[in-house]
C-alpha cells in the first residue's frame, strides 16, 4: 500500500460514517458508538439524510456537505446505494472506503457487477477500499474501533487479517478474556481492492506491530504474496491458519467468499518459500503469537525442562523429540551444581526434575544453572500443584530470571486450574507464556525455532544457467500452437527439456522398417521404439512402446508389430512415426515433474519414480524460479535421497546432475509460463560423475 | 481383581490411618482431614503412638489394638517401618493396604529391596497393596478422598488412573475449574502389588464408571492387559495418554518409575488389538471423556456442520476430512426444508450456514431438519457471537432437541469468551460437550468413531492351521541350542519356516564344487549359491551370494569363487558349505519380519520388501496370534497394497497365498517363544493362484 493510503486507514485525522444511525441495535448505530467510545481524537462526521444528530454529533445529509477535508468513510448502508456514495466520496476526495455493506460478490453475478462497479469507482479517485462484505477495521494504536462488533480489545502488538468476519468476532470475544492485546484487526471481507498483501504490508511497516496473525481462504496475488511476506518476515514473524485446506473445505470457501481456492499444497510451498509460519488451529495461531510478541528468538538448538513432576516432564520430552526439538545436554559443571544443591532424588539431567516437594527457592536455584548452561537455549519450565508447591512466589521468581536472561526464551507450564490460576496470569502479564499444558508449550517453541531457522537461512537467489536455449524453446512450442495442439508429442517434449541442457538419449523418428531399423544402427543397440502419435497418451498400454531391441531383424518386427498394434487398440489414432531410441542403461528412477498453479505459478516436484511413484507419493515440491539450496532440500526431503546416496555398500548416484536437471526445470518453467505442466517419468540418475538423463517426457501447454 | 479385594478398596467399612498426624501441613494430617471430609460413611481409624485423639477421632498406637475390624489401611510413615505395620496390617486380617510412603524402588537397589519384602507380606496374608510411592485413592461414590491432594474433585462418571502422581493432583486441580467430575482418581505409584491391569479390571465392573481414563509410562503385564482390557472396552471406552513415547521420553520415563518401556509401537499395536483409544495430550484425554461420559457412539458415517459462521465451518471441514470422516450428503428433503425455512443466502448444503444474523429459533430450526436426516448421524454446531447471536438461547434449543434425538451425538463449539460463557456452561451441564475451538470437536468425534468402529467389528480367533510340524521345529531349535548358537544357519531357519507350511525354495548344502554343480543338476537351472556359516550374517557384502547361475560350470566357478573370497574377508570364519537353490522367479518382493516385545510377544511386520525397505519403511505391525482380518488389514495397511492389486493393468499378485504366510508367521511365533526374531527378506509374490516363496530368511534364538 502506497504509505499516503496507509496512513489514511490506520491513522485518519477524520471519520464519516455513512450510514450511521439513531436506532440501538443496528448496524450504523453500533459502528457510531464504537468509533465514539473508542477514544478516536480526530473528527467524526455521521452522514444520514433523516437526522440532525446522532449520538451527541452533528450529523450530515451527504458526505458532500462536510465543509472539512475526511480521510477515511466507513460505509454501512444497502449495496444498491454504495456505488453512489462512493462517487461522492471520491468527488469529496476521501482517502480510503472501509465498505462494511453484504450484497456483492458473495451473492452472485449482480452483486459481483455491483463490486465491480465499486472498484472502477475506488480507481477513478485514487481512493482505496477495504471489503465491502466486511466486518470493519480496528485499530487500538490511534484508537480507533471502526467495526460493529461488540468488544474492542487490549492494546497489544499483535496484528491479526481475518478473510472470515465471524472468526474475528468470535477471535476478539475470546481474547478479551484470555488478556490478550492487539494491535489491529482488520476484516479483509471480499478483498475487492485491498487484500491480504496490502494489509501485511502495512502492519510489516508499523513497529508498534511485533507478529501478524492471519486467517485466509484464498491468496489471489500468490507471487505478489510471496514477494511481500518474505521481505516482512525478516522483520516479524507472520503466522497463518489457511481455511479451505481439505477438498470439501476448499468447496466450502468456495461458496463462502466465491474465490478461487488453489491447492493446500501450493500454499504450504509458498508459505514455506516466504518464511510463513503455517498454524494447524485458531488457538495454535494465538499460542504461537503470545510467545513470539513476549520472548526473543532461540539462538541455538538445545531445550531444557525444568519440572516437579516425571509425568509431564516426558510428555513434554516425547513432543520435542516428536517434533524434532533437540535437548540439551547438560554441561559436567551445570550437572554438578545441580547435584550439590538439589535434592539427591532430583533428576540432574535434562530434564531436570525438582521433585515434587520444590518450594520457589530450589525452581530458582535450577532455573538459574540451567539458564546459565551454553547448551541451553530455551527452558520450559513445568509446574504441578503438589503440597509444598509455591505457585506465586515460583512465578516471580521466574520473572526475575526472565529479566536477567533476556536472550533466552522461557515458556511456562503450570498444571491444574485454581491452584495455578494467579500465578499463571503473573507469568502472562510479565512476558512468560504460560499454559495449562506441556503439549501447547513444546509446539509454539517449535514454531519459534522454524522463524529462527528461517531468519538465519542466507537470502539464496535463483538460479540461472547461461547455456540455454529459449529461442529453441518458443520455435517448438509455436509450432505445436501453430498445430493447434496443447498435448507436445514425445520428441517435441525431448526437444524443449534438451534446449535447457537437460540430457535425454539419442533418438530418430522413423516412418518405415527399414528406416527404424537403419537408424538402430546409427545409434548403437539396443534400441527402444516408441509410437508417435498425439492421440496416444498412454502408450505402453496399446503396445506402443517395445524395450531392448538388438538387432536390425528385432526392430523390424517390433516396427511392424507397434503399428499393427495401435491399429487394433486405437484404430483413428494419427500416427507421425515412430521413434527410435539408444536404450540407456539401467540407473535410479527418479521422477520430476511441475505443473502451474493458478495463484503461485510454477511448482516444481521431484521424488522416487518408476512403478512407484503412484502408490508411495515419495515426492517434494518446491515453487520455482529455485535456488541451489532448494534443490537440493527437494532431495534430500525424500526418502528416496537414502537410496541416493547409496545404501548398503552401492555407490551413490550422481546428485550433483540431478540437483542440476531440477535447477534447469526450474528455470525453463518460469521463463515460460505457457507450459502448463509437464513429467519426466523417469528421469534416470547414474553413478556419482556418470550424469543423468530424462526419459519419457510428457508436455503439456496451457488452453489459451 | 477378586471382587473381595476390590471392595475392599472401592467400598471398604472401615479405614485405617497409619501415620495420622494431628499436625496441619503433613501428609498424615491432610490425609485424615481429607478421609474426614470426603464424607466416609465408614469408621476412621487414625493409627499413631504418640497420641490419643487426632482431629476428633480416637487415636490408636496400633492397628493391633482397634477392637474392630479394618478392611482397608493407608500407610503414610517413613519406608523403612512400613514391612512391620505391614505385617501388623495382615495379622490384624486388613485386606487392602494404600501404601502413600514413598523411598522404595524409585531410589534404587536399597527401596527395591523393601519394596520385595512388601509384596512378600502381602501374598503371606493375601492382603492386596496399591502404590508404594502413590498419591492414594479418591472414590466420590462411596465417598471416600484417601489422598493428601488439596482438592475433591465433583461426583461423576469418569474413572482415572495415573502412574504420575503429580499429573493425577494438576488434573484434580483443573477439573475442579472445569467442572468435570469424577467417579475415581487412583495413584498407581510404583505399581509393587495392583497395576493397571487390576484396576482396569475393577472399574470395568463399576457401573457408575462410563469411561476409563489412564496416563500410563509402562504395562510390565503385557498380553494380560490386552486380555481385560479388550473385556472391559466391549462395555465402556479405555482411553490412555501414554507418556515415554520417544526415547529420550522413555528414558526419563525409566528413571522415573525404575520400570522398563518397550517400544511405542508394540504399545500402539496392543492399544489397537484392544480396543484402547489413544489420546495424544493431557487436553485431549479429557476432551474425549467428556464427550464419551455424555454422548451416545455413532450408529454409522455421517457428520453435519451447522454454522452461523463460514470460516469455522470451513476449519471443522478441513480437520474432519484429514482425519478421514465422511460429511453427510443431506437428503433432497432436508435441504428443501431449509431452502424453505432459511433466507436465500444461507448454505443449505453441508456444512449448513445459517448466516451470521441467526437467531436461536433459526438454528432450532435448521438442527431439526438436519437430525431429523437419515443420512445424519453426528452434528457440530457451530456458533461465533455476533450482532443477533442469542447464545443462551440457542443453547437451550440445542438441550432441547438433544432430548429428542437421544441416538445421534450432537457436540457443539461456541467460540468466544464472555458473550459465550454462560451459554457453554449450560450446554456442558446438559449433557452436550461444548468446545471453544471447531478442532477439539472435530478430534473427539473422530475418537467416538474410532470406538464405534472397534464395538460393531465382530470377535475374531486366532487362525490356527493344522498342516504344521511342531514337532520338527522343536528338533531344529534343539540341535540349535545344544550348538550352543542362537542364530539359525540358514537352511535351519528355511526349516523352519516349511515345517509350518510355507514355501521355500529346492536346495541342498554342498561341500564340493562337484557336489554343488551336481545338485544343480537335479534342482534345475538357474540356481543360486550361498555361504553356510554361523559367522557371516551379511552374505552379499564379502561375496557370500552368487545369482544366476546357468550352467554346471558356472556353478563350479561360483563355488570357488565364494570360498575364495570368504577366505579373503573373513579368514576365521567357519564354514559349512555352500547352499545351492534352485533361483525363484521374479515376482513382487514382500518381507515378513517378526521380533519378539518383552511387554507384549511376538509383533509380526509386514510391508514392501528388497532395497526399499530401509529407507522407504512402508511396513504394518500386529501382535500375535493373527486373526484372518488382522492379517488382511496388515496388507492392506502398506502402500504396496496398491502395488500387489495390481496397477496400470499389471496382474494382481497372490494376496490370498500372502495372507495365509502372514498367518503362518504369526502361529509359529507364538508357538515359540523361544524365537527371538525373524526376517523374511524378501517374500516372494506371485501372480494371483501362484503362491508365494519365502527367500533367505534370518533367525534368532532369544539368549536364555
Amino acid at each position: 500500500m502506497e504509505n499516503v493510503k496507509h496512513d489514511a486507514l490506520f491513522r485518519p485525522g477524520s471519520v464519516a460514517i455513512i450510514g450511521a444511525s439513531r436506532t440501538p441495535g443496528k448496524v450504523g448505530y453500533i459502528l457510531t458508538e464504537n468509533v465514539i467510545e473508542s477514544g478516536f481524537q480526530g473528527h467524526i462526521y455521521p452522514i444520514n439524510p433523516n437526522a440532525e444528530e446522532i449520538q451527541g454529533l452533528k450529523c450530515f445529509s451527504s458526505i458532500l456537505d462536510v465543509p472539512e477535508e475526511v480521510d477515511l468513510a466507513v460505509i454501512a448502508i444497502p449495496a444498491r446505494h454504495v456505488p453512489q456514495v462512493a462517487e461522492e466520496c471520491g468527488k469529496k476526495s476521501v482517502k480510503a472506503l472501509v465498505v462494511v455493506s453484504a450484497g456483492f460478490k458473495e451473492i452472485g453475478r449482480e452483486g459481483a457487477v455491483l463490486e465491480a462497479g465499486l472498484v472502477e469507482i475506488g480507481r477513478k479517485y485514487g481512493m482505496r477500499i477495504q471489503g465491502p462484505n466486511c466486518l470493519g477495521l480496528i485499530d487500538t494504536s490511534t484508537p480507533l474501533n471502526l467495526t460493529f462488533a461488540t468488544a474492542m480489545p487490549e492494546k497489544g502488538r499483535i496484528g491479526f487479517i481475518s478473510q472470515s468476519g465471524a472468526l474475528g468476532t468470535a477471535v476478539l470475544d475470546w481474547v478479551l478474556a484470555e488478556d490478550i492485546g492487539f494491535h489491529s484487526f482488520v476484516s479483509l471481507g471480499n478483498k475487492a481492492d485491498l487484500d491480504e498483501v496490502d494489509f501485511i504490508d502495512a502492519l510489516g511497516e508499523e513497529d508498534e506491530v511485533a507478529v501478524i496473525l492471519l486467517y485466509l481462504e484464498s491468496i489471489e496475488r500468490g507471487r505478489r504474496f510471496i514477494e511481500v511476506a518474505s521481505r516482512v518476515v525478516e522483520r516479524k514473524p507472520v503466522i497463518i491458519l489457511k481455511g479451505g485446506t481439505s477438498s470439501a473445505g476448499a468447496r466450502a470457501a468456495g461458496s463462502h467468499t466465491g474465490a478461487l481456492v488453489g491447492s493446500f499444497l501450493a500454499y504450504k510451498t509458498a508459505f514455506d518459500k516466504a518464511g510463513v509460519i503455517l498454524a494447524e488451529s485458531v488457538e495454535e495461531l494465538f499460542n504461537h503469537a503470545i510467545t513470539f510478541t513476549r520472548q526473543p528468538v532461540p539462538m541455538a538448538e538445545g531445550i531444557a525442562i525444568v519440572t516437579n513432576a516425571g509425568g509431564p516432564g516426558i510428555l513434554a520430552t516425547d513432543l520435542s523429540e516428536k517434533m524434532g526439538l533437540r535437548l540439551a545436554g547438560l554441561s559436567g559443571e551445570t550437572q554438578n551444581q545441580l547435584r550439590q544443591g538439589l535434592p539427591a532424588a532430583a533428576a540432574t539431567s535434562n530434564p531436570v526434575d525438582v521433585l515434587g516437594d520444590a518450594r520457589a527457592d530450589r525452581y530458582s536455584f535450577a532455573m538459574e544453572k540451567v539458564l546459565r548452561d551454553s547448551h541451553v537455549n530455551v527452558v520450559v519450565v513445568i509446574l504441578t500443584p503438589q503440597a509444598m508447591t509455591e505457585s506465586m512466589a515460583t512465578a516471580e521468581g521466574l520473572v526475575e530470571l526472565h529479566g536477567r536472561f533476556r536472550g533466552k526464551p522461557i515458556v511456562a507450564v503450570f498444571m491444574g486450574g485454581e491452584e495455578v490460576g494467579e500465578a499463571s496470569g503473573h507469568l502472562t502479564r510479565h512476558g512468560i507464556p504460560c499454559y495449562a499444558f506441556p503439549e501447547k508449550a513444546i509446539k509454539t517453541i517449535s514454531a519459534l525455532y522454524d522463524y529462527a531457522r528461517f531468519l538465519k537461512e542466507p537470502e539464496n537467489p535463483p538460479v540461472r544457467f547461461r547455456d540455454v536455449r529459449p529461442d529453441r524453446v518458443r520455435e517448438i512450442l509455436d509450432r505445436v500452437r501453430e498445430d493447434r495442439r496443447v498435448v507436445l508429442l514425445s520428441h517435441e517434449a525431448e526437444a524443449v527439456v534438451e534446449a535447457y541442457g537437460i540430457s535425454v538419449p539419442d533418438s530418430r523418428v522413423a516412418q518405415s522398417a527399414d528406416a527404424a531399423s537403419r537408424y538402430a544402427e546409427e545409434l548403437g543397440f539396443p534400441v527402444v521404439l516408441r509410437i508417435v502419435s498425439p492421440d496416444v497418451l498412454h502408450k505402453t498400454d496399446v503396445g506402443g512402446v517395445v524395450l531392448n531391441l538388438r538387432s536390425a531383424e528385432e526392430v523390424r518386427n517390433a516396427f511392424n508389430g507397434i503399428l499393427a498394434s495401435i491399429a487394433r487398440f486405437m484404430p483413428r489414432a494419427r500416427i507421425y512415426g515412430v521413434m527410435v531410441y539408444h536404450m540407456a542403461p539401467r540407473g535410479r528412477e527418479m521422477i520430476i515433474g511441475m505443473s502451474q498453479d493458478v495463484q503461485f505459478g510454477p511448482l516444481v516436484m521431484f521424488g522416487l519414480g518408476g512403478i512407484y511413484v503412484n502408490f508411495l507419493k515419495d515426492v517434494s515440491f518446491r515453487l520455482a524460479p529455485l535456488s541451489e539450496p532448494e534443490a537440493r532440500e527437494m532431495m534430500e526431503e525424500t526418502k528416496a535421497y537414502a537410496l541416493l546416496k547409496g545404501i548398503r555398500g552401492e555407490p551413490p548416484s550422481d546428485t550433483e546432475a540431478l540437483k542440476n536437471t531440477i535447477l534447469r526445470v526450474g528455470q525453463l518453467f518460469w521463463y515460460f509460463p505457457e507450459i502448463g505442466d509437464m513429467d519426466i517419468n523417469h528421469v534416470i540418475v547414474y553413478g556419482w560423475g556418470e550424469g543423468c538423463i530424462a526419459l519419457d517426457v510428457k508436455m503439456t501447454l496451457t488452453k489459451d
